[in-house]
């Protein structure tokens, strides 16, 4: 990406001011990027007319491009904001920026924390009990927390930031770990997972096909105060997975979006099915879908 | 791949003289490369007590490996060599290369070249006239002249070098590529591609799991002259796709067999499948099967 480049923008003719596929002028840019969003919506009829969206908003650059594109485009949303109670990840200037974010736009603000919306004494201990990497914990709690409080409060369809990069990420990684529980993940890496039970709500994803430092751009470009974790800023996060992808980059610099196009039209499924779906069952404690008899949540709770 | 290491063999203690994912001496490295190709050969059921298998041998590392790790675990073969046409790929010496290690092993060995079994007068003008990158029409050809030889010779297997390198290689492109053509390709990358009509004989891929770099280390300990093309040989091969594997393998080293292991236990299929399959036909002029009224190489013949 550049944002200084002695460059026409290729659709006005106008001094471009950024390069990532093609050189844009800043308002072409936007409009061009709301457009791609707006055909993904279109494309995988990610939202109906009638559809209630509420959008994960962390403070980063994704999920703020996710919402502000959603507002824009004049669907009915919501920001639900999260303290996910890690110190490097949650802080009150981060929920003080989204909430401004909303009020700037009129958007409905809903705020909770891992702590008091699971009724869980220390976050900490429950990460520590959890004995998986504090990632992928988080992970869990966001999903189910996503969910319950969607559907409680009448949403119809909950929208996340994941970008093409995350998704092709997320795909490698599944390729490589292959065992049973990656494989479903594999099937799952599309731009809208459909409920498979009455209480699980639809999960969008409408910028499936974007790129992170589009979505970089986007918010640099509409003016929008990112307040990301600074564990895994864009620019800082040096993890191995980062630095593969980056390679590729360099051969082939949109690859990721064309892996994510490929992903949209292909079926993956376990060769041998007999055992992939034990069948859902709601949670015997809260009351949650889950394939087990207790859900993991309140599993690791009474273990604390 | 290193040499020469001041490492001990895993498995019997010996100074090791290889190491690509684990320090072997060479007796340790030819056993478990053959244990590793007996069990892939079991698990997918690759070869039957009955099936006579035809080796198709360019004359490169993976090929002669396949060919002599099928020839040690006692397996009814033949060797299959072509004369392509291409003068980088093929050449005299190949050929001699080629019939002496079936002469010393006394596996029956098959000659032919595209021009002599195809009744085509100049495979040059072949190539021209099919307007695609030559390597595509090669394979195209090579496909079609294993299946006719063996099914005219009574064989039940074709066997080919491909290993991981080839398959990950493919399996990027494809994803990458995303039309149906490349979508099919990818549901194909397995150890076994079953017939699907009484003219097509079953394929097989032994070497699925085992790396390119292996297949050189199994040449080199066994002794096998390799008569390779100078084009594409493993340690001169400077194309974006080498050069993008690479970097990954600094990564990890073992990604290449990973993706490979995951390959076999998924189905990848077209998500809208109304028109994946037209149905396969014979080809009005030559009879060999196509999804068309007149197969490819006929086509191009025509228009000689």
């Amino acid at each position: 990406m550049t944002f200084e480049i002695n460059m026409r923008c290729i659709s006005c003719k106008k001094q471009a001011e950024i390069k990532i596929t093609q050189a844009f002028c800043s308002e072409c840019f936007l409009r061009h990027y709301q457009r791609r969003v707006e055909k993904m919506i279109k494309k995988f009829k990610l939202i109906h007319k009638n559809d209630k969206v509420l959008v994960a908003v962390s403070g980063g650059k994704d999920s703020f491009s996710c919402a502000d594109v959603l507002w824009q485009l004049g669907f009915d949303i919501s920001v639900l904001h999260i303290d996910v109670g890690v110190k490097q990840c949650t802080s009150p200037r981060t929920k003080r920026v989204v909430e401004k974010f909303c009020k700037e736009r009129k958007i409905p603000f809903y705020f909770t924390s891992f702590e008091e919306f699971f009724e869980i004494d220390d976050i900490n201990k429950f990460f520590k009990v959890a004995k998986r990497p504090i990632c992928a914990t988080c992970g869990m709690l966001k999903r189910a927390l996503f969910n319950k409080l969607a559907r409680e409060n009448g949403f119809t369809k909950i929208a996340t930031g994941h970008c093409a990069d995350d998704i092709v990420k997320y795909f490698f990684k599944s390729m490589l770990a292959g065992d049973r529980d990656s494989i479903l993940w594999l099937s799952k890496l599309k731009p809208l997972t459909p409920s498979t039970h009455k209480k699980i709500v639809t999960r969008i994803r409408p910028l499936f096909e974007m790129l992170e430092v589009e979505n970089l751009a986007y918010t640099k470009f509409r003016n929008i105060t990112v307040a990301g974790c600074v564990m895994c800023s864009y620019f800082q996060r040096k993890d191995k997975w980062t630095e593969i992808l980056r390679e590729i980059d360099k051969f082939i610099p949109d690859w990721k979006i064309k892996i994510a196009r490929t992903l949209e039209k292909i079926d993956i499924q376990l060769r041998e099915k007999r055992k992939q779906k034990e069948g859902l069952k709601e949670c015997a404690i809260c009351g949650e879908i889950t394939n087990q008899e207790i859900c993991a949540i309140c599993n690791i709770k009474r273990k604390i």
